[in-house]
Parts: structure tokens; C-alpha cells; sequence
């Protein structure tokens, strides 16, 4: 590594999710109406932390966030585009997956937090093939290993060159005594129902499967000679593109970098707003409402763009949740608040159940959805509290049911600044957790009678007595109780074993019914996790450590 | 601890899963028509291994072994239960859960399997309430805490004791930093649908829940005054009696203990052979076929009772499972093969469908349904070998059909001794796996086309060239290559990390569609097992080993 780009890579000391297109470095968008291509074309000496480089077209978190802002280009700023076909800027090699001394050199909550974020850019790409009518090809001009076959499993459909050496591979287990853990495992049954013991062989095989019997296999679903590959992809991203319902006239909606304020007290944005206490750590995010109405028809909606209040809170709530998962592991509790007009909030969600074909509004709603998703996956407890004027109304409330508990603040009967929640439509179906159901839902796991009320109870300010009676919130402690009670509660959390918590809360959060997405967050990321700390994967002769170095790694080989 | 015991408890170095009611250390049976009871009474002095007592009535491995037994005692033995009281037989204390000292004293692997096999225990419970008409009802005659409540949860019904004191509490996560691992957080979610912010705030409470409150936040289905608890308890039995189908008076069929052998070359049954080459890390297991006929009618098979081939050929796979999975850790790769009369196999098959509502077959059925599943969910690949000779028909099949992979041996159409396999009714449907999929519907994923080929096939001895076309089988090396194909295999397969091995094969054997089973030992067992590795709970300061020591747990604080 050379001396200026060593300098670069230490200064970066805090992650930023924030990029444009104009300050990549590994990828290259191209529109060609209705389809864009994303060539992954790595600069390996651009890794986001130094001491490795990313060979062969692998990557790091770096590259993801690249590929995460890439992506939401394409949904806010390129409404024509109806497929994008993700490949390669090398030849020969599509992508070698995420690179492996990095993994060796990262703690282990590095690893699990870049995992994260893989998994959540990849069920991004299925989200909005589900939801907003953008499809993906993935289209592998070479080598496609390890995370790079994991990348293309988020694709729709994956073709293969066929040029007799090119492969589609999981190395893991047998290279690396890894699992494929972004999601390799799970899509390889879930998605793509390989049988398996097929899926045993293939993901035991470093060499991986060439064209023929990998479509065979559903590894691929079609592949071509190098001399018609590119036709080939061409022809088929076509056809994907005619299935989409994208409009082919829209103007795009830019989206210009956030206005955030980063100090010691936090993250600060124009909606939201991050306080740290790292004594108690503990984080104290905030989201207002609109301070004005919101434009409610089309034309005010898309004039006002990323500036609309529910594109950029969801906007500024993704960065912040993404700047404290990664910059600030000992910040264990946050709590979260809203304040400000419920009136603008459930006029703003008016809107968008009005507007909801619209594609902007689509994409506004899938935003919001990625981002209240991600607060669901979340290793960190989520405290809500409602206060006197705190908002949580409509789509904020989703912020109170994404949370492990809720305290809400209980005053006698129209007392002035009285806490009050009120749902409205969006709370009924518009914004479903990872398991497919909406939080409300899955609170009452199902069960008529409490959704019905809850249904019911739409659009009206919910004093305490009657959300407690609802089932909406945990507790309603009165304004004599209150201070004692919060304290005690946040206290007594942040004594707690880190590591039980987390898994506390991933299991409670998601009860009856599973999911792909969840299976890749419940099933598949506890399994990696768990080998990510065993000395068999990380230990001074374990398989992650000893890789590149000649050495043979040394296995305790008692099964667990 | 004394020296006897001392002595006593050294001299078991292997474990035994085999005893019988005279021998029980920590369970009594009574049996008042048509309800039997099971008095947990631990002796805090016969813990299964040396160094700590069971105080409080918490258990041990040991303490499982019995129930699992005792389960077994009911199932086949007292076919005229109908409902089972699980109650303590100790004042003031139903059962304080797995004994903290043990899982301090614990090797990852001991906790691992223990906890496995606790698991299946609890899902027998259920297993046999919803297939054999066995209802439970948990009498908590006092503090029920962790693994307590657990099995506590296993049961149809739990009755809680009000007298002011007694609660039911999942105190693992503030008291030791590790989870309510078998089965608790998963049950109070799926099962009894517990709101998930009152479960936060359940397990996280090291108190628990009294009586009331534990009702309307559905942690127990009841509670009585201790003067009438007895009463309200029997009145509840009985109710749960009346539902059942057990027949009022039958005779039982004894279990007597397995003729079992074990030398330096491994355990020998007399329907299970289990051959050990400890080189190679590799246990063959070979299951013959019954020698002659069996008896297909009802009065011949209940007189055949526990020599009747298919219920004595599960009890022996199971033990041998269990022996293997205990005391042969090493032993990474089981083959597994079959010998023997396929026609002797399908008539046995023939009669279990015939006869499947008898009580007695219903039991058999449920055996090797649980034997059955108890493969799936084991940490060792498993590889089907069908050669010559080879008799996997049936019920037999359903070994292959369980591996991670099979190989059969391809001869020249009509050559002497070409391995068949031979499919049944029993293998479309009467031995679901823990995700509640026949083994032939999960590896076709619920297609219609294969599942339907295979039905179609049932009762054709299939060559190797039908079964590969079939689906059934990975791979149909010839003669020339057999052996060399299979050596590469296993011994591939040997020099891959365990670790990785393990979590690959729980991915890929439970593929899409979850049930709580699965939950249990997918989602919650593996975020328990990388708890059990973390510092924060078994470090020097974890809380798991500092407990009772008076120091106080240190935590790295950082959230993963």
C-alpha cells in the first residue's frame, strides 16, 4: 500500500455511509433506457480500512456502501430504468466475494456489522424487485465466488459465461471453515431449491461448478458462450424490463448528500436528531414531524423530492442508524422519540396511501420500509417513550412497535401536553418487518380480535389508558412514577450481558413464522456468528487466519 | 460431595442412556388411572458427572436421561394413560432449571449436546401430545425458573401454586448472561404468544412472574391457592384425560433393556451394528433388516412387543445415536448402510400402515419418528452408502433419505447383487422431520413433478440408473469406481473445520418453512451456542462462571 493511500484509509476512523456517484471507486452505473448496468470494478487499493488489498475483484464495506447508494440512484433518480444487470468491469472474474483478509484482520464485530449491512443491501435488491418493479440480472462474466455467487443469488435471475473455466462457487467451508453466511446457504435452498445434497457438494467444493451443470443444478439459470454472452444479457434484461410497471417518462428525483452535523454530544439532522450519553450508553434519537404541511399532491410531492418530509426522515433515520451500528458498539440502549405535529404526520401518511402507485411515492414508501426493517435487525435494545409531546403518529408509531418496550406517559384525563398515539392506515400493512408481517400483526401474532381494535382505534389520539387497553404500549406510568421508572429501566438494561441481549432480542422480535430474509438474519447469521469465534475459524491456526500464509490450518476436530 | 459418590460418579466416563425405574436417581412414576405422574425429586448428590450438587432441584444430564426414559415408560408400558402431571416432589420448588455449576464446570460441547438432547426431550413431550394422545400438564408446585419453566413450557398446560411466593421466571439473561436456550425464548413466542414486550421484560426479570399477572400475560394457563392446588390439579388431568384416545384396556409392552455390546470396535445391537475407525474420524452404522417375517397382525405384534423388529430396531438406532453423539465426538462422519431382506422390511411397513391407529403401532411409529428426526438435527455429516446387499426399503430408506448425501453402487442391468431401494407408504408422510415435511417432500421442496415420480415408484426395487433419475440419490458410481469415488469422499470430508461442517448441514438440511422445532434448534440453539463461547459468558469474569462466586460479571460492552 502506498504511502498516500495509507494516509487516506487511517483517516477514515469513523465509517460514513454517505457517497455519490461521483466518489466511487469500485463501481461504474451506466443507464442505457430501460436498462442500467452496475460493473463492479474494484480498486484494490482503495480497501476502507488498510492492511489488505482487494484482489480479484473482492470487496469490503466500502464496496457495499458504494453498492447500496448505487442502488438507491436507481430507485429515486432513474424512474425509466425497469432492469439493472449487475456485472463486472474485469475480465474474467465477476467477483471473489468479500475479502478474506480483511475478514482476517477484522475484530468480530466488524465482521458481523459488514455482514449486516451485506445481507441488508442484498434483500434490498429482492425488496425492490417484490415491491417496485426493478429487476435484476445478474449477469457473471467470470470467476463468481464465495459472496461474489452470494451477490448474484440477490438477483433474479444469474447467467453464467460458459468459456470453460468460469464457475459459480461457495468456497467457504472448504477454503475457509466459514460459512457462506450473506445469505449463500439460505438462497441456495429457499430461492433457488437446490437439492440438497446437490448444495452439499457444491458448497464443499472450492472449485466450484461450471455453466452446464450448474443450471442443472438451479445454480444458474442460463448461461452462453463469451462471443454471445453479452447479446445474451442484453436480450434478457430486455425481457425483464417488459414485466416491469416502472414509468418510462418520469423525471428522477436527486438526491442530494444529507445535512448532518456530526459533534460529542452526536448526529444531528434536519428530521432527526441523536443525542449520546456514553457514560450510561445510551443513544436518544429523535424524530420530528414536519414542521409545516406537507405537499399532498403529486406535482408538490415531487417538486419538493428528497426535501418531502417522509423521504428524507427515512433518509436521515437509515444514516443514523447505520452511523450508530457501526461507529458506537458500546452504545447498547437507544431510546426512541418523536416530537412535534401529529396532524402533518398523519397528513403526510395520507399522502402516501393516496399516492401509493405513484412511483415515487412507491419508492418513498419502500424507503421507509428498508429503514424501519433495519431498526428490526438491530443489535442494540430499542426503548420507546412517549411524553408529553412526543408524535408518535402513523408511520412514527412504527417506531413505538419496532421497539422492545414502550413506556408511555400517563396524565389525568386532558391534562394539558398529555402523550397521544395515533395510527393511521400506514400502520396496517405498508411497512411489513422481514417476516413479511406488519408490526402490528405480528404483536397480536395474528389474532383478530386485537388488530381489529387496534384497526378500529385508526385515526384517533390514544390517551395512555386507552393504548395500554389496546395493547399498543408496555407501560403507563404516571408523571409521579415516570423518572424513577425510565431511569430504573435503562439502568437496569445497561447492566445486562451485551451478548444476551442481542439474541434476546432476536429471537423475541421475530416469533411464529420465518422467512428467507429472517432465516439469513435468525438461522444462518447465529451460525456464522457462532463460528466466527471459534478458534477453528479465527484461533492462531484457524482456517480465516492461516489463509494466504502456506500453513495448513489446525482443526480441533470434536463436533458440536 | 462423599467418597462413594465420588467414586460412583468417576466410574461413568461413557454415558449411558439406558436405565430403567429401579435405577432412577431423580424421578418417581406413580400411576393413578388414567393419569400418571412424574415426581421430580432430585438428589442434589447424583449428578451425572463430579464436582457440583444438584441443589434446588436442578438437573443435569443425567436428570434428562431419566425423564426421557420415564416418557418411554408411559408411551409403551402404560398404554392406559391418557394426561401426565409433571410436579416436583420437593416443597415449595418445582425445578430451578439446568444446574449453573455444571454448565460453569462444562466443556462447549458437553453444554452443546446437553442441551440437544433436552430439546428433543421436551419435543417428545409434544411430539406425543399431538400424535399419541398424551396430554401434559405441568404442576408448578412452586418456584419454576429457566430450563424449569422450560420444561414447564413443554407441556399442554402449566397450573401455577399462588401462595404469595412461587413464580415462573426465565432468569438466564440478567443472572447469566446466557439465554433461556432450550426452547424457553421460542415457546413464549410461538407457543404460548406472549406479547414480545412483555416477554422482554419477563426475561429479563430475575424474580419472574407471580400468578396473576403470569396468567393474563399467558405464562401459565392457571393457579390455585395452595389448599386446593392438588384438586384443581387432578380436575385439570382429568379433563385432559377425557380427550384422549388411549385405550382404556390394553396391556402394555414392556422395554426391557437393549442387549447391547460395546468393545474397542464400537457398540454392537442386534438390529444396529455401529463400527468405529477412529483414524479416519468416521463411525459406520449398519442397520439389518429383521432376519424372518415379522408378525403383521395385531395379536402377533403386540406379543412380538419390544422384539418386534420395528420398534426394537429404533430403540436401537436411537441409543446408538445418542452414544455416538455423547461419547464419540471425534467421530465426524457417520455411514450409514443397511443389510439385509427388503421384502421382511416392507412387510413390517405393510403392517405399521395396516395398523397405524393401534396404540401400540401409533407408539412404534412415533419411535422411529423421533429416532428419525433425532438423526436430522445430529452435528455429524451423514453419508448413505447403498451397495451391494444393501437393503434401504421403507422405512430403511428413510436413513438415506436423511443423509447429506448417498451413493449407490451401479452395476450392469441385472447383475447379481445390484443395490435396490425400494420406497413405501411410510416414506410419504408418517415420518416427518422437526420442520413437519416428509423427507421426500422437503428434498423436492413440495414440487408436484418428483414427488409425485416417487410416489409412483413405490414398491419397485429401484436400480441405481431409476433412483439417480428419481432423485433419490446423489451419485451412482460403477464398480471400477466405486471405491475410489467413496474414499475421496469421506476423507474430504474429514479434513473440513467441524465447525463449519455443523452449521452447513443445519442450514442445509432444514431448508424453507420453519416451525417451532426448528426455531428451537436453528434460530435459538445457535445464537445459545455462540453465547456459550463468548467471553461475556464463559470468560474468566463471564457471568457464567463468576456466578455464585460473589464477584460480579465484567462485560466487554460492545453490542454485536
Amino acid at each position: 500500500m502506498n504511502a498516500t493511500i495509507k494516509a487516506e484509509v487511517q483517516a477514515v476512523d469513523r465509517v460514513d455511509y454517505q457517497v455519490d456517484p461521483t466518489r466511487y471507486k469500485h463501481w461504474r452505473l451506466s443507464y442505457d433506457d430501460p436498462i442500467a448496468t452496475l460493473h463492479l470494478d474494484i480498486n484494490e487499493d482503495c480497501g476502507i480500512k488498510p492492511g489488505y488489498k482487494l484482489k480479484l475483484n473482492s470487496y469490503d464495506l466500502g464496496v457495499d456502501i458504494e453498492l447500496h447508494d448505487a442502488l438507491q440512484r436507481v430507485r429515486f433518480e432513474h424512474p425509466e430504468v425497469r432492469s439493472v444487470v449487475v456485472t463486472s468491469g474485469k475480465d474474467r472474474i465477476f467477483c471473489s466475494g468479500a475479502n478474506i483478509f480483511m475478514l482476517g484482520l477484522s475484530t468480530h464485530a466488524w465482521k458481523v456489522n459488514f455482514c449486516k449491512f451485506t445481507n441488508e443491501t442484498r434483500n434490498g435488491i429482492e425488496d425492490s424487485s417484490r415491491h417496485s418493479g426493478l429487476k435484476f440480472l445478474a449477469a457473471c462474466n467470470g470467476t463468481t465466488a464465495g459472496g461474489g455467487y452470494e451477490l448474484a443469488l440477490a438477483c433474479d435471475e444469474i447467467i453464467l459465461v460458459d468459456d470453460r473455466s468460469s464457475a459459480v462457487s461457495l468456497p467457504e467451508v472448504p477454503l475457509l471453515g466459514v460459512l457462506p453466511g450473506t445469505g449463500g446457504l439460505t438462497r441456495v435452498t429457499d430461492k433457488r431449491r437446490v437439492r440438497r445434497d446437490h448444495a452439499d457438494i457444491f458448497c464443499t467444493l472450492t472449485e466450484g461448478i461450471r455453466a452446464q451443470r450448474a443450471k442443472e443444478w438451479r445454480l444458474i439459470d442460463d448461461f452462453a458462450k463469451p462471443q454471445v454472452f453479452a447479446e445474451k444479457v442484453k436480450q434478457r434484461a430486455t425481457e425483464l424490463a417488459a414485466q416491469s410497471d416502472r414509468p418510462a417518462n418520469a423525471k428522477g428525483v436527486a438526491l442530494p448528500t444529507l445535512k448532518r452535523s456530526i459533534d460529542e454530544a452526536g448526529y444531528h439532522y434536519e428530521t432527526v436528531d441523536v443525542l449520546i450519553d456514553r457514560k450510561a450508553r445510551r443513544a436518544t434519537l429523535t424524530v420530528s414531524a414536519p414542521a409545516t404541511a406537507v405537499a399532498n399532491d403529486i406535482d408538490g410531492i415531487v417538486t419538493a423530492g428528497a426535501s418531502w418530509w417522509p423521504l428524507l426522515m427515512a433518509r436521515e433515520l437509515d444514516d443514523a442508524i447505520l452511523m450508530l451500528r457501526t461507529n458506537d458498539l458500546e452504545i447498547g440502549t437507544w431510546v426512541l422519540k418523536t416530537r412535534g405535529d401529529a396532524a402533518h404526520v398523519l397528513a403526510a401518511d395520507a399522502a402516501l396511501a393516496q399516492h401509493q402507485k405513484h412511483w415515487f411515492v412507491r419508492e418513498t414508501i419502500g424507503m421507509l420500509r428498508r429503514t424501519l426493517a433495519r431498526l428490526d435487525v438491530t443489535s442494540r435494545t430499542l426503548i420507546a417513550l412517549a411524553e408529553r409531546d412526543s408524535c408518535f403518529a402513523g408511520t412514527l408509531a412504527e417506531l413505538l412497535l419496532s421497539a422492545d418496550r414502550s413506556y408511555m406517559l400517563s396524565l389525568p384525563k386532558d391534562e394539558q401536553g398529555e402523550a397521544r398515539i395515533t395510527l393511521s392506515a400506514m400502520n396496517f400493512g405498508s411497512y411489513p418487518m422481514v417476516n413479511g408481517q406488519y408490526r402490528i400483526a405480528a404483536r397480536f401474532y395474528g389474532e383478530e380480535g386485537p388488530i381489529a381494535a387496534a384497526k378500529a382505534a385508526t385515526g384517533k389520539p390514544l390517551g395512555a389508558a386507552a393504548a395500554l387497553e389496546l395493547g399498543l404500549v408496555t407501560a403507563t406510568p404516571d408523571d409521579l412514577d415516570w423518572e424513577d421508572e425510565i431511569r430504573i429501566v435503562l439502568e437496569e438494561r445497561a447492566s445486562l450481558s451485551p451478548d444476551a441481549l442481542t439474541a434476546m432480542e432476536a429471537n423475541l422480535r421475530f416469533g411464529p413464522g420465518e422467512t428467507m430474509e429472517t432465516r439469513v438474519f435468525g438461522r444462518l447469521s447465529a451460525w456464522q456468528n457462532w463460528i466466527f469465534i471459534r478458534p477453528n475459524a479465527v484461533g492462531e491456526a484457524g482456517a480465516l487466519k492461516v489463509f494466504g500464509s502456506g500453513n495448513k490450518a489446525k482443526f480441533n476436530w470434536e463436533r458440536v
